[in-house]
């Protein structure tokens, strides 16, 4: 039995406990209608579980969106803000999302917007919204390729986090979260990242709660992101310029979050040792267990100065400089790193060798 | 020489001094980019002083939009975002609000939600925002017809109310502002009502700084319009239905925000009458103040089951049931009250009457 974690202003329980939980705070704040919003793969395959446990005499109506990053967007918010109005939601409606990232980050978006705020409950179904998305107050929709662009500080009344939705999504999904779990352990935690690395029975609900019970002992530190909470940010910022390119290569296939910030974290280890002085076998451990993990995405010479341009609109530039969160050791991050343009291009072809 | 007002988080500056506050507030906060939002009309008749009265070194951009309410929507969101993104716009950028409510409100909503948050400045240049829209914190776009469905609370970093560029706006828009005024003092002061009420030896400034410091007393005491708050929208309730209703009939000319307000005033004060027992002869005065400042508008039968529609979704209403702010007295304020449907129909015929 996982025990709940009190996160800023909402608790976050796991399991078979956090319906009830949901049931009674439901109940307590007598809300008007219950939107609970789905994609058409959740709305299949966690619908079911999940109303079946839900306990309430409220009016429930269920918002479907179309699911993938592609989706994350104003234009879905618009169509949600509209269906909500359509269907009658007032000020003590609430917003149940139950879905991956872009559910969770979309649908606390669109609640802390209507009407100006209706409180919203996260449900994450995939590792990655388990492990990120669903904790630590961050809501958002992409503009453009650009991740996040549009988006909002806002907390969830309660996060249920229930791993028996993890049977529903693909191998592929379940290593996309990974990436995030791996980023804890070399930045906040070595015991995590040895885990992983041996890869010795490994209990998915114990790597899910440590993953949770850091990124809230960090959020609580540093809401807005002021300084600490940066950390999380490793292998973001290369990672997120990667994934917004293939997002928008016609002629490639999309990585998953995972997947970039895989690689984002491998080149910003290397930046780290020719910087910081980070070891060298270090960065190769890294590589490894990373490689591990995902197959290698060859990143092509002639794709760089895209990828380059879109480092440039990282939300975490000031002033047009990038800036990189990168290691002097497990455990020991430097914040607001510059880095050469010259050191970033070696970095990637460090990957590719 | 005015004084400043201390706001919930921040000043509200008058006249010359606002132009000094502003300038040190910027060297101050080192922000990275100034983008100042406008219409047309601010750009041609208030931003030559403005720019002219503002001391820094920092780069300067201006994002223009088109005038009018029925450009307060999303999607010219959408465009000011990509604006700002295309011209490099960071987490250290501020926005410069330089315009009416749309401006304003718009302007708050989109900071607010770029990158999770930058700050913003308001400079209201017309009565109507800088007795109300440009103070207490509410932002927010519309959702097709419906006003403000889209929105948030979020302070601004300080307001500059600077009434010289109230030569700008036309009389109608100055009326528009009144109405804010009338609000102010049916709700909260009489002495301010006996003042336009006699229309004698007015002072436009005083009757600003009146209305600001009203607005802000309230809003210090329930932020987020939990209770008292709520007597800030009296006439609003039926107002904006109204107001909605005229923007969506292509062959109608559209209300003022104030002109619809005033008329919501008048239908309110006559439901205070029948339910509460407000004086019939306080009624007649508030019509007669009302009428001798707006031109009577004709309310066609036929249209009001139009108008009953969008009363339906006012962001007051909590399952389906719309709730007034009705008057017992002068400054003494019933809330939450339900009104039947007959009454409302009745209250529009006695406005026509």
């Amino acid at each position: 039995m996982m025990k709940s974690i009190k996160a800023a202003s909402y608790p976050v329980h796991f399991q078979e406990k956090g319906y009830q939980e949901i049931s009674s705070l439901i109940s307590k704040n007598n809300y008007s209608t219950i939107f609970i919003m789905v994609d058409e793969n959740t709305f299949e395959l966690c619908y079911p579980k999940f109303i079946q446990n839900l306990e309430t005499d409220k009016r429930i109506e269920v918002i479907e969106i179309e699911s993938g990053e592609i989706h994350k967007n104003i234009e879905t918010c618009i169509g949600v803000w509209n269906a909500i109005t359509e269907l009658g939601g007032d000020r003590k409606s609430v917003l149940i999302t139950l879905g991956g990232g872009v559910i969770t980050d979309l649908g606390g978006f669109v609640a802390s917007c209507f009407k100006r705020g209706i409180d919203f409950i996260n449900i994450p179904t995939t590792l990655l919204s388990m492990v990120d998305a669903s904790v630590g107050g961050k809501t958002g929709v992409d503009l453009g390729v650009l991740k996040n662009q549009i988006g909002l500080f806002a907390n969830p009344e309660m996060v249920l986090v229930d791993t028996d939705y993890l049977t529903t999504v693909s191998e592929r999904e379940i290593k996309s979260g990974t990436a995030e779990i791996i980023k804890y352990g070399i930045t906040y935690d070595r015991k995590l990242f040895n885990e992983i690395k041996n890869n010795k029975g490994l209990n998915i609900n114990d790597l899910i709660f440590r993953s949770i019970e850091i990124k809230n002992e960090v959020v609580l530190q540093d809401p807005k992101e002021q300084n600490l909470r940066k950390i999380l940010n490793f292998g973001h910022t290369l990672g997120h310029a990667i994934e917004s390119f293939y997002l928008k290569s016609k002629d490639k296939e999309n990585l998953t979050h995972g997947e970039a910030i895989a690689i984002g974290m491998v080149c910003e280890s290397y930046m780290s040792e020719k910087l910081l002085g980070f070891p060298a076998n270090k960065v190769s451990e890294i590589k490894e267990v990373i490689l591990a993990i995902y197959k290698k995405t060859a990143l092509l010479k002639k794709d760089f100065s895209a990828i380059m341009d879109l480092l440039k609109h990282d939300k975490k530039n000031v002033n047009g400089q990038v800036n990189f969160v990168l290691l002097k050791d497990f455990e020991d991050c430097q914040l607001d790193c510059k880095v050469p343009e010259e050191l970033i291009i070696e970095s990637m072809e460090f990957y590719n060798s």
